[in-house]
């Protein structure tokens, strides 16, 4: 049974969402994904929103570009947390899915990342579950500590490069 | 039997929309007009959509602010065309909305106006109308003519005034 | 006799627009297509507007980049629906063509899409004419439920690639 | 005990966080307030972020406008949802705010409301919540219901109203 | 005879632009006004146009707000240099004119000056002038002068001001 | 004797105002042509533009990206006309020197064309000098013609490309 | 002997920049101030720069508005460090003094503070100060101290009023 | 023992900071560098800044893109000059960390520079420390005059380029 469900507007975001289920499955967190546009299949995404309650799903995370309102469409449907990833495509780079999936108005909140955000995305959603999940909060925490010393290896790799400039 | 349908996202946009209202009035197009979110009351919102082309409706103005997925959310409900009023409110002053509800994905189209353009989409409506009502564009070019007269007028008043500066 | 006249601001646009001119041969509307600039060419873009009613002309889709003034230029000299595509071009990347094409002044309104929206103006074209021609109605259902279709084909797709992140 | 910890950067963001308030006495969540800036009480705010855990904080909201690093800051010193508020302040009235909140880096997420959504920073902290509080989740569902109530109410009044026009 | 021409597209351009005309009452320029709109007039827009060299119009200025096309109109129907002044009006505030008004396409130049710009409109409209009519250019330099004059006065104020901070 | 002076604030700014370049040399109008910083060699810019007056340079052209300070410093130091030409350069593409060059004090305007505009300061050179030269006039509106025919066998080719969509 | 000179474009500057002067008074910092204009007075502005070390200033603050080019002026001009404050005025409010200020051409360096950001670029300036006269350090380290304490009384006072709420 | 200490947010960030390292070596001013995340390292950004005034750094240069804190967080913990570098990465292409680097609230200053300004922040360190160390100033007036030679050189090559246009 899966615990987050993401959603995607269209296939060109797969690209960016796969960052997403690569932290979900290094988190051995359980999701769900699909395709679903608020604007091309509304009656699905409103189903997906619906019946995600009942299912079990406890945080739903939701990725689309340009006027970017799948987010903004699945929170109204549910009361689950819903997570927004802006996805930059078209002209204006993800820009307009930025304001799209932030600006909503009181009442039916979207909790958004940056452009492109699909692994904080993840992150986001893992620090969600923790509430309840005491063992995801671990996880979370080893995963910081790994980058961490992630950053401390970048550290010493510049060190030693110094010399070449 | 109204042949255009005004849907606001919030009662405070009904300031600007009051602008399409009295359009409407002055060039004898029956229409109806209801507060609805895509957020707020989404089924509403559905229905209003799925419910036009059956009860008469022809054109469909849609305004909102912000994170403005309202016109974009009927858009996805009907083949009707939508016309779309982004509105000035919150800190982005309308450009949020502007690009909410322009930069919609392929094949499901808003025809967007500028920033408070209630006006604008009175007109517009009146315009798509006269493909099957011959009658309602030559109120449209009598409206035209008006305009013009105006600013005939308005070129008097300047030029009286000059002395002044 | 064409229902549809696309003009572009350059030749540079038609890229773009060659999207429209595939949903017009798919849905079968008959439309007419031309070059002529709004700057270069005031005159005949002037001749277009103003023949277009007397041609038979239902809807016109006028494209074009940075300070794009055609769908505006166009707007003013007739009465039919004028739908406007802002292509982005040069250094603001359509995002000046996007404001130069919707934010008109009250009266003269242009059904704006989004930023290389040619597609979309091509859909909307096909709404509005359907107040007239109800065949092309279900012509826009039939290609609505198509997009639908291939929404659940990429997602049985996505299923299937997920074992491989 | 407090469930929620909202700070904000300047005394100036109370009248924003407010809203927040408000919705947490009506939701009847306990919380703790308090301003705490990154850059003139770092050690304060660190302090407030390292001791969250252990205090029982469950959602930390933070807001500050202009460069607004709060949120990012709190975020890196705890695994703890944390939700930012862009306050609108100073000549860019919120979207210097926006964009130093909502754009962070891969590993530390911030969950980003809208330009001033205190009150949508209170509802996202509750729907978190209810993962683990079931009857939280029932209040926020009677919350949507009073909103929608709500703009049923405006319906009515509007359609009063018309006849003025 | 006039040497300039000033149109405004609307009469709401009027309080910008009677800095312009202070200024050519000043210069002892002679010039003339009107309002104008390249979408409500826009026979009367290409009648200006057209006739102003016939007429010995040396220079034209064309303020416009919002997708301001006026100046791009009238430069696409004369080669006399013309002047754009984009005026901050509605929700961008200017900056939708600012790029309708100078991101011409190669061929057509408009000479664009800031928002509101009125009165540099003028002086460029005086220094363009002074090619052909040297007595021009004594006067800008002369209003230089008193412009450089100012700042010392000014400058003076500030040091006696000082002590009361 | 050159009529015109060009200056550049990079020698990155060449390959953008070789068109101009190329115009001056259609259009026969001699030019002198130069790089010459506001910011690293303030001196011989302060010099070029003192000295043009005497020099008989008649129109001057500036040409810079970034903080585009050369067009207004040129302005401040001559009462020549000076046409500001924005580039493209950097991580902002040309938006921060659009604003750097046309948003001038009141005073001491810049004639400011579009981001890369090198091609249109030099037809507004052209336009600038016909007050003086009418010769020059006939030249332009010959290249306007030019132009014209240039979009009639476009217009022919595209008819003819049509059949391949 | 005045150790930072500030200089302002405009004398609207005036008010912003107070608060630098009331920073100077309290830290003790000897400065003078004038107006003076890169554009109105270039010849006073280049004085200004090129006598600054012969007169020993060791900082230099600009202030300037909308096309901002004071600081960078200033910068060319010398090698004492110059702090640049774009100033809010105008349409477009201090963005584009923002733009105009901060991104110079590589070599030359404007140290630039936020909009509006007077009393930073006073600090700014003690701290670089501090290099040379260890007691400015201290007195920037207690008035850090005096804003941490600010901090902690506005902190006391929200306490109280959330009863109110 | 260095006199400038540079830190990045991310090994990315490297690229853009060499430029800096160059001039440092050139210009013979001890440096140390490091990558130091004020998200994923907070303790070592604050151990960096707070342990800088004792080692006997003078001036810190701090780079970083998106939400670009690491500049705001170091001048939070230290009264030494803080240099902010923002950086483009990631869609908004630098715009964002710009916003983010500057806009910082009073009492707390970053020096910013353009946008991968990197040369920039260390000739500005550069003329920090000439206040103390006259022999810096002496090296940055040489390198002014290297760039003003550079500028003539290529001034010569575009003069003979010309005649190939």
């Amino acid at each position: 049974m899966a615990k987050v469900l993401i959603l995607m507007g269209s296939d060109s975001d797969y690209d960016i969402m796969k960052k997403a289920v690569k932290v979900f499955k290094e988190m051995d967190i359980s999701f769900e994904i699909d395709i679903c546009s608020a604007h091309r299949t509304p009656d699905r995404a409103k189903k997906y929103a619906e019946e995600a309650e009942e299912k079990g799903i406890e945080v739903i995370i939701a990725a689309a570009g340009m006027a970017a309102h799948l987010a903004g469409f699945i929170a109204a449907h549910t009361v689950i947390p819903v997570i927004g990833v802006p996805v930059a495509s078209g002209a204006l780079n993800g820009f307009d899915a930025l304001l799209s999936t932030v600006q909503m108005p009181p009442g039916i909140p979207v909790a958004t990342v940056g452009i492109n955000g699909a692994e904080n995305a993840a992150y986001l959603a893992c620090e969600i579950l923790s509430l309840k999940y005491p063992e995801i909060r671990e996880r979370v925490k080893l995963k910081r500590k790994e980058m961490y010393d992630k950053v401390l290896e970048k550290s010493e790799k510049i060190r030693k490069d110094l010399t070449n400039i």
